[in-house]
């Protein structure tokens, strides 16, 4: 068995194109190929925590990945990342350990900017400026890997704590970013055509006349019961509105909200996999409004995982 | 983060009485001192195999636990264990990982012949003769284990493979059993105050009329829906019956099976945690059939991965 530390990995990584690898394991997902039971799911009272096992195979690969993922709020305080985590890979023939990423959640944040990315691509128009919600590391991620799809560099942060929205605007100034910073929800969504959501929110930050016609929402804050960022209506509002899995979007995530809410059924939801296999066309018309509620699905795990593996055995040759 | 090996694992288990930390596991479970969600689970079908997640943590402990283990029958044809997996443990209040105990199964093989102890100890009558099916792992260490709490050497083996049946009787001959080999279910029922039954069958092996007064059956074999070892009317017919996980025997297991049937509720069955705190008496007469139904929980696994690794941290000291 190897195991790969978070150095190897970054290394590897700079070799990869994970897009189309991505996208295959989406589409994987809702064509049937792949096996992804619920998530496992673990939390924590005090200090508060949560713990997501991600798990499954592509039916005829060479590996099944378990792939665990922390996020305990108050590891800051400690000069500890909330975020922890590692994946592990095994023969799925014999079920002997292959190896472990012990990528410290790494390949979890790379994966859901990715998804991010695939969804912004597709049903985002043209875009003109990017909203954010959040100042943390998705918050980041999530523009950086825009910049492989968009000339836009324009963004307007919005954050509860104006210290870090400050880092924020630096940091992303560093990579190439003009960024403003947002009075409210509300603000920002009066100026972007592209919203990307990233908290930990617990209460909605965004009501339906909030939205213009034309936007596009990544909602991917939202991925544990209880968390939630887009208000009532938005997702009964939107022309299109896409998940990542069904399945998890009923239980976790904005649909889920809207579906208690009584919003909406599943029945006008369209999963990732089958706009990207073109079974379903996607964005329309200029000015629909769109929806992609991303939860994180073991498919992403499952893909990102094998392929930083396999490049590390072609590379040991 | 701490790796250990087979090797060390095997060597720091010398040193340790796992029993009373096993008890205390099932203790807690029973009384809400623990959190356990569902076991995950990954089947394959070419080859055939299965993966149980099971995790959780003891609420105030210091590390939450993930357990891997796999079972790939087919396996032992190019003379790979069919049983496989690992232990992992991260710090409860921050995330971080702490150890991965590469323990290839054994700790759950362990964890599962004390559990088989402490029911055999708390459920049998005085021990006249073990009746065993199965001739794998699991059909060995349930009666070694057995010889720190009964002087009964007695064994009556019933296996699907004579060959694998001589082989039993010669290595447990090894380590102290005179076996005998049984025609038939049955017959070893007819023989033996103390059932264990440890076979993968997914149809059940012994019927209502085989069991006499006075029995004691632990049944551990089944632990995936879809698997039986017991007939109809065993688990009704019996005066008292233990699982070592009410909500996972709703699923899997003899009781599962039992529920669907239509022959029991959950009504008259005993949680062992509850027996073991003291709060329900267990057997109570000489004559009563009391039948163990054992899925193996998550707790126990705690408990165990937990105790090896504090004392790998107490011999580093």
């Amino acid at each position: 068995m190897y195991i790969l530390n978070k150095e190897r990995i970054i290394n590897i990584l700079k070799g990869l194109d994970l897009v189309p690898i991505i996208e295959k394991g989406f589409i994987s997902y809702s064509n049937g190929g792949s096996i992804v039971p619920p998530i496992g799911e673990l939390t924590f009272d005090d200090p508060p925590g949560d713990v997501h096992i991600k798990y499954g195979y592509i039916i005829g690969d060479s590996y099944y990945v378990i792939k665990i993922a922390s996020g305990f709020w108050e590891n800051e305080k400690y000069g500890i990342p909330n975020g922890q985590g590692m994946m592990l890979l095994f023969d799925q023939r014999t079920g002997q350990p292959e190896a472990i990423l012990m990528d410290d959640a790494l390949l979890t944040d790379i994966r859901t900017a990715i998804a991010g990315q695939i969804c912004a691509q597709r049903f985002a128009n043209d875009i003109e400026r990017i909203g954010v919600f959040g100042t943390g590391l998705q918050a980041r991620l999530q523009v950086e890997y825009l910049a492989a799809i968009t000339n836009c560099r324009q963004v307007i942060i919005w954050g509860r704590n104006e210290n870090k929205m400050n880092l924020y605007k630096d940091d992303m100034h560093k990579v190439g970013f003009e960024v403003a910073l947002g009075n409210s929800p509300k603000e920002v969504a009066s100026k972007c055509n592209l919203i990307i959501t990233t908290t930990a929110s617990k209460e909605y930050l965004l009501t339906e006349d909030d939205i213009l016609q034309g936007t596009h929402i990544t909602a991917m804050g939202s991925d544990t019961p209880g968390k939630r960022e887009l208000g009532p209506g938005i997702i009964e509002k939107a022309d299109l509105v896409v998940a990542d899995s069904i399945a998890q979007c009923k239980e976790r995530g904005e649909i889920a909200c809207a579906i208690k809410d009584g919003d909406t059924s599943l029945d006008h939801i369209v999963e990732l996999g089958h706009v990207l296999s073109g079974e379903h066309p996607g964005r329309e018309h200029h000015s629909q409004i769109t929806v992609a509620d991303l939860t994180g699905v073991a498919v992403q795990d499952i893909q990102i995982a094998s392929e930083v593996y396999n490049n590390y055995l072609e590379r040991k040759k």
